[in-house]
């Protein structure tokens, strides 16, 4: 693909790609997708309309870029996290505090990741749009496919209770996304607050004690 | 406002709104509100595009409406489940059944809530589908403010544990709305199911053992 030719030629074009995706998902973060204008985006970057299309040919197939990016990412991390895995407990609580513990860009990410969910679900004629918008359900799939797999080996292992793996896997990150319909940085509550009470929920979602046993109780989450 | 007046004069321009939102709720539940076309709405319910626009003046204004009505429907149906509660177990486990005992369009009226909450964050400058967007925002804030009240004194009844009665209600809330994202009827599982699942899921997030006491345990779900 032509793009990625000349992103290898220049090493400064994937810098700028990630510039643009880091000034959209601001916009999109604060103003919303629908009210925010792709000139805007261009603006913050400094960079003309015509430059811009070569990374991404409409607002649309930069919002999917940014879903796709960090779903990937997000994928990346819990394989990180659990791969190995012998204490389940411990990579269970391991990977749930890291869905909080988040700088301020991939806050606004999970905004617009959750706000904008409707929006995967159109086909596009458009072969980049389209392209990124099956990297980003996929990803969706993958993430999905991960935690249950990772849910019914802590199930095997006693580690938490038999359930219905992928129910449970909804459930669980359908409680972590809701977080994003409302949190925003400098409100009433910290993001180390909202994440000690919903990683506890969470834990309760599937069937474990709010005490954990000694040794994975006083675990921090990194920052 | 001109559309009331006409509207008490004439006793089937109730049941064309009626009949228009159902129309409507099935089209963007099905495809998508984006993907939904308004001329197609139009022409299931056998109106012309000028009637058509005394109900509603856009797309938009119809989708606000949807939104209002429901969220409306479902404060009053919370209202009448714990007015005058004397047994908290019992109205909680009322009200999170009566969250999944829902006809078809009720479902598909859930997914377009869910799907389409970003497009109530947009000011809009048309007065009636501002009118409608205010209405839909003020009544979450209702029904959110009526859930907090009601687990607030569930907890002072010793009911529940204490908690952040607010935090609380949003983990119930967006464990319940996470459902709609992904649940079709007839696919594998049963709403029943779903139902089975997500209220005991609710009520660890509550702290409630899954064990109910006496009584309150074998009650099933109104069909």
């Amino acid at each position: 693909m032509a793009g990625q030719t000349i992103e290898a030629r220049r090493p400064s074009s994937r810098s700028k790609r990630e510039a643009i995706l880091t000034a959209a998902t601001a916009s999109f973060g604060k103003d919303g997708y629908e009210d925010s204008k792709w000139a805007d985006v261009a603006k913050a970057v400094g960079i003309g309309s015509t430059a811009l299309y070569h990374y991404f040919e409409s607002k649309l197939h930069c919002l999917y870029s940014i879903m796709a990016d960090a779903l990937e990412g997000r994928l990346k991390e819990f394989e990180a996290d659990t791969k190995g895995a012998s204490n389940f407990h411990e990579a269970l609580v391991t990977v749930l505090r890291a869905g909080f513990d988040l700088t301020e860009q991939e806050v606004m990410c999970n905004r617009v990741l959750v706000a904008e969910q409707a929006l995967l679900a159109m086909h596009r004629t458009s072969p980049r749009e389209e392209e990124a918008r099956q990297r980003a359900r996929e990803r969706t799939r993958d993430l999905e496919f991960a935690w249950a797999t990772f849910l019914s080996r802590a199930m095997e292992q006693g580690a938490i209770p038999e359930a219905d793996a992928r129910l449970t896997t909804r459930a669980v990150l359908g409680l972590h996304n809701s977080v994003w319909h409302w949190y925003r940085s400098g409100g009433d509550l910290t993001l180390q607050q909202v994440s000690d009470f919903y990683v506890a929920r969470c834990l309760a979602v599937l069937g474990v004690p709010a005490e954990a046993p000694a040794g994975t109780r006083r675990r921090k989450a990194k920052k």
